[in-house]
């Protein structure tokens, strides 16, 4: 029996679990990351969640022939470099020597949403379609495309990258200097800006005053579920705006490629998942080109916090992909 | 040595080649389609310019194991039916049983966009890419993807459909009843309304009054040019805007799949190369995320008439997609 582990960097934390042959997660570790986010002091947490997953698991180090790492940004695999992730302050860092001295063994680094999506297709809410989108709605949007199994990146590694296509040319602006991005309607920075300029041009006002008085720089999903509740105007306002929006984008990933299943996740759906489904529904159906939507399975994600640990331990699983690892 | 002929079945005409194991075309045919478009007659010139294009090549039929088809339309090839072909005014057409006996061989039957698109992807301009999206621009936009040498069609053979995805969110309303699709604006059918509004709203002017005094119904790529050439205002205005949008349509592929190459066809992108494909690069540069779209290879396509019938053709001669032929 082989054993894998899989290890998810988050701008806040590290997450890592060990998997066996048929990916059944075995054992689980998490660590913190606070200021301390320089690539030495990540990788020593890496190391220390690592070794905590083992120990969780029960299973030797020597016993895990290959580890995966995904981490927020794109990863050029050729020149070997993290490309940029924000969270964590990195550009155009080179990953490769410092993670085979720390691991001694194979190891493959992706992109940490590609890895979710990986894994709700290989081994959660996708499982037996054939090619999959995932969208992941939170602070931003994140994305990946899988099909028939395999991760497609693209040149320059921008597949996956839907909260950046343009769905309202003169739109919004959003964070990435564009105007109209799916981001800049669909994502709570773009919920943030609505209700900001709703309150502050307008005159309206906003439950979210009393529940996040903070909400104008950080606005936790559990703050918008709550002013939705109470029937906040504003903030179901906004949240009908970020459920069209994403079902644009869905009709438009159909009409461009034609996937079969799309996963909506991420903690703003996740949070009004009640809300949000068949508000994309509906919008998907209205704004997708002749009935080519009515087929498309939505399916909300089924692994939770394991999912990116665990895609990144399942892709350095699979034979084929072995050649595609570091070392 | 062995032959194969691929026949495109277009709205006006039916065009065949005949090619050598290296795609090399060695004969050419062509017969119009006018208002006799039942399948059956169309079925009668398809053998017709079949057998024009094997005389033309010097090819006896029987050294052809296999023909490509290529219809107007997106083609189930589990249910074996034409789905949908306004030009030819055919809906849900079974064609399996005729074809099978007007040839008597294996053959294949593809949407000619898809096909086109894979010409230029073995045979033509975008020869040596990995992935590329095809967008040909005429009365409506149509586009084919090709990933790995292989039509992604995707479920409900909706790949490619890019002319209906939505870019400007309440923006013009398209022949398809959605608003903001790509085609309501960069197609003829979308620069069209906007002239017409113009003229008939604002009360201005345009010089296609004189250039083709019925363009309010049927315009052609060519006065497009000449209006253009003649610097008349409101076309110029009308092709900025189509290549705008087509830059962000671009953009868009290139953050959602990540293609390495598009190739930009079509009557009207082809009568006005030396204005589209500047413009186009520089919007698609304006609209894409993070320099996403610096190394992606903007071309024009090089198969001219042939592609269509040509990627028919190459599609039936590769030994991998046998098992794809209907007999």
């Amino acid at each position: 029996m082989q054993y894998y582990a899989g290890i998810d960097i988050g701008g806040t934390k590290v997450y890592a679990v060990v998997i066996d042959e048929a990916g059944c997660v075995l054992g689980r570790a998490k660590t913190k990351i606070g200021q301390e986010n320089a690539f030495e002091q990540v990788v020593q947490k890496i190391m220390h969640t690592y070794r905590g997953a083992c120990r969780d698991a029960g299973i030797r180090e020597e016993d895990i022939p290959a580890v995966g790492l995904a981490f927020p940004s794109p990863i050029d695999r050729v020149r070997r470099i993290i490309k940029h992730a924000p969270n964590l302050g990195w550009i155009d860092l080179k990953f490769s020597a410092r993670l085979k001295e720390a691991f001694g063994k194979p190891f493959f680094v992706g992109n940490d949403v590609n890895m979710g999506t990986f894994a709700e297709y290989h081994l959660g809410a996708a499982k037996g379609h054939i090619s999959v989108y995932g969208i992941f709605v939170g602070t931003g949007v994140g994305g990946g495309y899988i099909l028939e199994g395999k991760i497609v990146r693209g040149l320059a590694y921008t597949a996956g990258e839907i909260g950046h296509t343009i769905i309202k040319m003169n739109g919004p602006r959003c964070n990435c200097g564009q105007r109209g991005c799916l981001e800049a309607i669909a994502a709570k920075s773009g919920m943030i800006k609505y209700i900001k300029k709703q309150v502050e041009k307008r005159g309206k006002s906003t439950l979210l005053e009393k529940i996040a008085p903070n909400w104008r720089k950080s606005l936790g999903s559990s703050a918008l579920r709550k002013a939705f509740q109470r029937h906040d105007k504003l903030v179901s306002q906004a949240l009908k705006r970020s459920a069209e929006a994403i079902g644009v984008a869905v009709g438009n990933i159909i009409s461009t490629v034609g996937v079969d299943a799309i996963v909506l996740g991420g903690g703003v759906i996740e949070e009004l998942n009640a809300f949000f489904l068949p508000a994309i529904e509906k919008s998907m159906r209205k704004h997708s080109f002749a009935g080519a939507a009515s087929d498309v399975a939505l399916l909300e994600p089924r692994l939770g916090d394991d999912a990116v640990a665990l895609g990144s331990a399942w892709f350095v699983r699979l034979p084929e992909k072995q050649d595609m690892l570091f070392y």
